[in-house]
């Protein structure tokens, strides 16, 4: 299975008054990760509306664990794999490294889903093809 | 003219290590603040489209002078007014007040837009009608 | 036990292209909403440290499920109460509340910590006095 | 003088729901090519405290037109140089490129300041010393 790393700098403003990153700016590096991890694989995020029908990846569970603080000046790893395949769902683990330690891991579950013929606001899950999965091994 | 005056909370995820409100956080709350005045006129910001033909109020220049430093904890107001009409953009300007003090200061430059007829990914600049005008006096 | 609840507003920069408020920016509401509890119940936040000697209470695990997406211009309620206490940690449980409806549910773990004295760059985990737990009875 | 250029990805997360960048973000990425650049220098934005006794470089206004919408995925460079020094205050100039063109352009005006002695919450403009606009030649 394929592994991707996203590099990401800890800017001022990602931090709070005790110098240590505001944590919902983990979730957004998680974000950031999962996107660019598709795209690496040629799946591009913004069409897999027009070549697959579902309305990207919508997250429906999302979760982490802080272990070590990061701080300002700090460069960090994200380091994003696909660990469990659902029908209709998939499981991104991801991993925040400073320094090769693990200073945040958790994941992100994602539902392949396109609009309700009946009510194009709702969403409805259907199943993830398999040339899909195939991209990430 | 009318005045418009939108609380801001600042919160610990505003604050920078020095404990002091990270400056783009300031434009946000004008870009809420303008919004919600426009609300507060019978002019929602997101139905300007269907009722004029236009793309919302696209922003052109925005500026601010930070006067006095905000903290965690502080309670704000961002106080706003359209201090200039010109044919097809306004200005609105805003202030930041804490304890009624003067801590920021500066405006937003925004344009009545609508879609090019031949390029409908590029805007062009309209007359901004009277009765839009009217409804901030 | 003291249930809180914490009024919030989407606005233009919460969402995103698909014009569903951007992940993230849910956990901001839980860390907000967990510090203005904590000030409801007379235990202001930033005063934690010099009346328990404590570095604040922070995160150690925080978990949310996307149950509908909210948009530009919803107004929410964060629910929050603390579900479990234990020694050193505690649970505080979020929902937030779309027109009654629960559209986010989900929960942060934070610790009880005061500095090391070997180390003042490391925090040891504290039992979590009684009287703090009293408050939220 | 020197140029310096930051790249940045537009991530989903920065853009609204009419897919174009929420224009705070430009000035967060005002700021973090505003440290970058003082890094580049040999100038550590953290340790400017401990060489020169200031208390980092406080903005005092902030300045940007937006030429040009950026979207999502666009790949964008900070073009960053000062273009003026006063006594106790800088000028740097930004540029947000993509494909080489500007889609905005700005300024910040930054402030060598330390703590005034009778009050160390408030903060005595001093005057910029001359090794340090040296060390953007």
């Amino acid at each position: 299975m394929k592994i991707f790393h996203h590099k990401v700098s800890v800017h001022w403003g990602d931090t709070d008054p005790a110098n240590i990153v505001f944590y919902p700016r983990y979730f957004e590096w998680f974000d950031q990760s999962a996107r660019l991890f598709f795209d690496s694989v040629g799946l591009d995020w913004d069409k897999l509306g027009e070549k697959y029908g579902v309305v990207g990846l919508p997250i429906v569970e999302a979760k982490a664990r802080f272990l070590a603080p990061c701080k300002f000046r700090d460069e960090l790893v994200v380091e994003s794999q696909i660990t469990k395949w659902n029908e209709k769902t998939l499981e991104m683990s991801h991993a925040i490294l400073k320094g090769g330690l693990r200073a945040v891991e958790g994941y992100e579950i994602r539902v392949w889903a396109q609009r309700r013929e009946d009510d194009p606001n709702r969403l409805k899950a259907i199943p993830i093809p398999a040339n899909i999965k195939a991209a990430f091994e």
